[in-house]
């Protein structure tokens, strides 16, 4: 069967061989340059294209929908009823069990007050539910912003030296990480996260969780004198020389803490439905722990306690922003970055979960709504926050259906900082070692790096560079080097453009890589190449001495026993776009070839490209419109009816001679 | 007829879609990690293939070409003739005439002691025509990076201060430039350059071209104290600030010898028969105006004169570089830049002129040459050289045939340094002004911008900033904008990848652009579309959510009366590459599709991204055999036969819905 149709085929192929009028290469449609810009300009900054639902709707409709557009909670509300509220009730006391501890500890974790983790847990979330556009976020401090915060500011400023200095250069960082955010949400310049890579982020987030778990060896061994910096190195060095420091009974406990979480983590990752068991943990081992400590006066026995915190909620701060003095950069430069890392984690967790269940959250404002949530923070006592990933776990797991969740827990921790501070006040600081520890180890996933090495090598590079320039360097670095890395591949994709040797598929009239397809064969005569990346000044170079190459090797296999090569043809489908320099790429190898008696034919360039050649031959014409085709088959038909040696159609399908 | 092939065309799909064996993609042949790295490093650094001219050659003439290879002189000399010498010879001392003066004012811009720049025109040019592969290059110092360096290093050492440090700075930096140019070309990373476009080389030489002029009116106007800036502002400052200064006699002979060489300039493009009137013009003119200057005894009338100069050739300067103390990083530093900006020029007319003439010349052996002709230099007091725009130009147009031309110079130059110095001592320094202008003032190329405004805007706006940048901060920094403007581009382009919807034109089996072939319509049933860039981290989410957009776009223009929306099929021709994120696109549009009840089909995948599909799915086999497809049309036709209405064949030509 397959046979018959593929003898009509040549039998076509045959016909428009005899009378080679091919199908015509259409002019595209005339653009002005404005409308070139306009459309690039939609593409690239709106491409998700806002305005469509507002198109066709009437005035009261369309302000309905702009309000909701600026304040997603008006979706959402009015639909809201007590069923909704009874699932994101259970989750968000949920979450407010881990966001208690959580936000305690990370505090400590960016060298702050531990207040500050609790009042970071109340205020943003109330923000991020007007404006955020995800149902499972759950909204908080995060450990690896918390992380590098400390790290950058203390570089200039110790926190104990100078602790209400370091909490001015904290808080006027978060606000300039939450303007920075909002502004590339404004600006729709949201692809920029887009640079972080999975495999980045991946190698990122291990390397950071090692650091981080590293560095609670200082709670957890009980060690008062401890480096302050993030590598590796230091750390280790201060773990091990200050080993008169262990005191045993923290260890003891640490260690007994530590298991009792990681299994009841283990118990919730093989079961889901026993969510409630990782996420309620925490809140368990400080209770627990608090008791035990304040019964046996753990303080005493070398056991240190978190101590006295005060009461009530936020204080606003706004005199504690500095916008002068010799820190501005600093401050600036940690925004920027603790800004970038925030926004990536809350949209990636926001577009995990969106998918999951099948909702659409809008990139561009989620960063609005996390950087205004940051720059409202900074005025009432909050530190950098975004969606968790630990948080928006638990939250979706426990059934959140709603932002209203993120309410409830913000509730939950209002009434925790009016009444139950001092219940705190004995809570073993080595427990909130054990639940760092139990939160980042889970964002070290090896079967994901497995799957990386196994897809992309140089991606897993960029993994281990990231991984480890976090490990030994410093976050930023790190973090910066990946990024690099991937972009330099990029580059390097663009400067070296694969050019693939194209053959027939015998009795189809279909041309494809000859490498690939072991069946396709070259045609007598022809040299047609692909070319796959668009023409630019960083490539044309390579391409021309490429091309060049190909036919000088063409013709040395003598491979055309009784055909010289005479046409060169290049397939142009893949060539999404050519620059000024692009252009004189085809003059050029006209030029050349043309030293060798080959004729140059160009196959399905797209109007971008045809305009552009067409603009530039203007008076000197040298791609010629005869020397245009639409597929290659019709090319090779017409151009081998006009070949010097006599032979066409049917012998085109038969004499193929294997490359 | 085209009718007739038509039909046969349509009937042809009939059969398929009844027996919907399609041809199958084929699995590409199995490569090691090993053999792809190898591909790999090939094409990047080996494209030219270099050692393809010895293959299969005997042993004998191997060595040969081995020693061609590293001594390009050994090609051309045997061949070497009479004849050519007459033009060399011609070219060699017109050269010379200009490299004389130019040699001494450039030395000057570099705040070094005039002889040097006499000496920077006798060794390396020797150096150069051993291994250098141009034919046109004329080497010397140039402006631009003599500018440069003289600027830079002053910034730490004054040279009127401390001469001698400031001598041995330029000659250490000289060393390093030498030895980074020679590295890149080693390591094979010639295409580093290739990043400086034609547009930015277009914006960079006009700028730089307008600075260098308006240096000269410190000759030109008889201007004692004159800013060592580059930028615009500084220049125009020391000008219209010390008017005082002018002199008229300095003046009235400046501007009359301009315009005799403008003039003769001029003759020379308008009859390039005449090409000597323009080549001898200088030498004539330092002879008059010499004579001149010595008949009115100028110096006694406000016209500076060179005055004194050193005879003899070029001492040894081993002894005078100097790598350890506290300037080693400034002179690195310095090195490099002075060593990319030489490299840049000198490449770029190296190219130019080979363009010219048809000839190649190998980027990599380039920069070695260019790279130990600097080493070499720095030991003999030259500083930094390199193939010179205003040289080459005036060297091509006195009709150099070979290398040769070089040596010629230099020996004319020798010739000059052990006995005409003195003749010089009357040259007034207001003629080099005025030689140096007519050399740059060609540099600038109103014709090629407006070009490049008609073909590619962006190109343009590229330009402007290489061009601006350069007029009004500084050389460096106007090619950094540029370049750093270009990358940017190229990054947009990979984040915004184009996604194009096909249709079919009516009585082929083609599919192609609905909006650039208006003939072409749309098949019932199907959205089609062509992703136009490898998928990477960086495109991933914009490609979701355009494809998604594209399929509610059209659900909601109900385009298809009696059918649905059923099949998205991808042409993936264009998609070179895919990274580890990129895979990941087809499992979420898979599931996002699979919750509208539309199934995703993918057509020509290559091979590359063929196997890592192949990779990620093992285990969870999301995209599934038979959804792969050779051509649009077999995907059309098999999957058409699959739909839930009964529309399959002829229906599938004839009932397309007109976009």
């Amino acid at each position: 069967m397959h046979n018959s149709c593929s003898t009509m085929q040549s039998h076509f192929v045959d016909i428009t061989t005899e009378v080679p009028e091919a199908h015509p290469v259409a002019p595209p449609p005339k653009q002005t340059t404005l409308q070139r810009l306009k459309i690039w300009i939609k593409e690239t900054f709106f491409s998700d294209d806002p305005l469509r639902q507002f198109r066709g709707q009437p005035l009261q409709r369309k302000l309905i929908l702009g309000a909701q557009y600026v304040f997603p909670v008006l979706e959402w509300a009015p639909k809201y009823n007590l069923k909704l509220l009874k699932s994101d009730l259970i989750s968000g006391i949920t979450i407010a069990s881990l966001a208690i501890p959580q936000g305690i500890s990370y505090a400590k974790l960016a060298n702050l007050p531990p207040i500050l983790g609790l009042y970071s847990s109340f205020v943003p979330p109330l923000v991020y539910v007007v404006l955020g556009s995800s149902k499972d976020l759950g909204v908080g401090p995060v450990s690896i912003a918390s992380l590098v915060m400390g790290s950058m500011l203390q570089d200039e400023v110790s926190p104990i030296e100078d602790p209400d200095l370091f909490l001015k250069l904290a808080l006027t960082s978060t606000f300039f990480a939450g303007l920075f955010q909002a502004a590339l949400g404004i600006l729709r310049l949201g692809f920029i996260i887009d640079f972080l890579s999975k495999a980045i982020l991946l190698g990122f987030m291990a390397g950071s969780a090692v650091i981080v778990s590293l560095q609670q060896l200082k709670g957890l061994l009980g060690i008062k004198h401890f480096t302050k910096k993030m590598a590796i190195i230091p750390v280790m060095k201060s773990v091990f020389h200050k080993t008169d420091e262990w005191s045993w009974q923290t260890i003891v406990m640490g260690i007994s803490f530590l298991i009792i979480l990681l299994v009841a983590r283990h118990v919730s990752i093989k079961k889901p439905k026993l969510f409630w068991v990782s996420a309620g943990a925490p809140l368990m081992c400080v209770i627990i722990s608090t008791i035990l400590a304040f019964a046996i006066k753990a303080q005493h026995h070398g056991i240190s306690i978190i101590g006295k915190l005060p009461k009530g909620i936020n204080p606003p701060s706004t005199d504690k922003l500095i916008f002068n003095g010799s820190h501005l950069s600093l401050v600036i430069k940690t925004g920027f970055i603790t800004g970038i890392l925030s926004l990536t984690e809350g949209i990636a967790v926001g577009r995990t979960f969106a998918a999951l269940r099948n909702y659409k959250v809008d990139g561009n404002k989620e960063m609005m709504a996390i950087g205004l949530m940051n720059v409202v923070g900074c005025t009432t006592s909050c530190y950098i926050t975004t969606g968790s990933f630990s948080r928006s776990a638990v939250n979706n797991s426990a059934g959140a259906k709603t932002a209203m969740s993120n309410v409830i827990m913000s509730l939950a921790v209002l009434v925790t900082l009016l009444f139950l501070m001092p219940l705190f006040h004995y809570t073993p600081n080595v427990i909130l070692g054990a639940i760092i520890i139990t939160a980042v180890i889970g964002l070290i996933d090896i079967p994901a790096a497995y799957l990386l090495w196994k897809i992309d090598k140089f991606d897993f590079l960029v993994m281990l560079v990231a991984f480890f320039g976090v490990i030994f360097i410093s976050v930023q670095y790190g973090l910066a080097m990946a990024v690099g890395l991937s972009i330099l591949k990029v580059l390097l994709q663009i400067t070296r453009p694969k050019t693939v040797m194209l053959g027939k598929i015998p009795g189809t009239d279909i041309y494809r890589d000859l490498h690939h397809y072991k069946e396709a064969a070259r045609v007598p005569g022809f040299l047609i190449l692909r070319i796959e990346a668009p023409i630019n000044f960083a490539n044309i170079t390579y391409l021309h001495e490429r091309i060049i190459r190909w036919t000088e090797e063409v013709e040395e296999n003598n491979l055309m026993t009784d055909f010289s090569l005479q046409f060169v043809v290049l397939e142009m489908s893949a060539v999404s776009t050519v620059d000024s320099s692009g252009v004189s790429l085809f003059k050029d190898l006209n030029t050349a070839l043309g030293h060798k008696g080959v004729e140059l034919a160009l196959v399905n360039p797209l109007a971008e490209v045809l305009v552009k050649l067409k603009k530039a031959d203007e008076g000197h014409n040298k791609i010629r419109e005869d020397y245009l085709f639409v597929t290659v088959g019709e090319a090779v038909a017409s151009l081998s009816s006009t070949m010097k040696r006599p032979t066409v159609g049917e012998e085109v399908q038969e004499t193929v001679v294997e490359y």
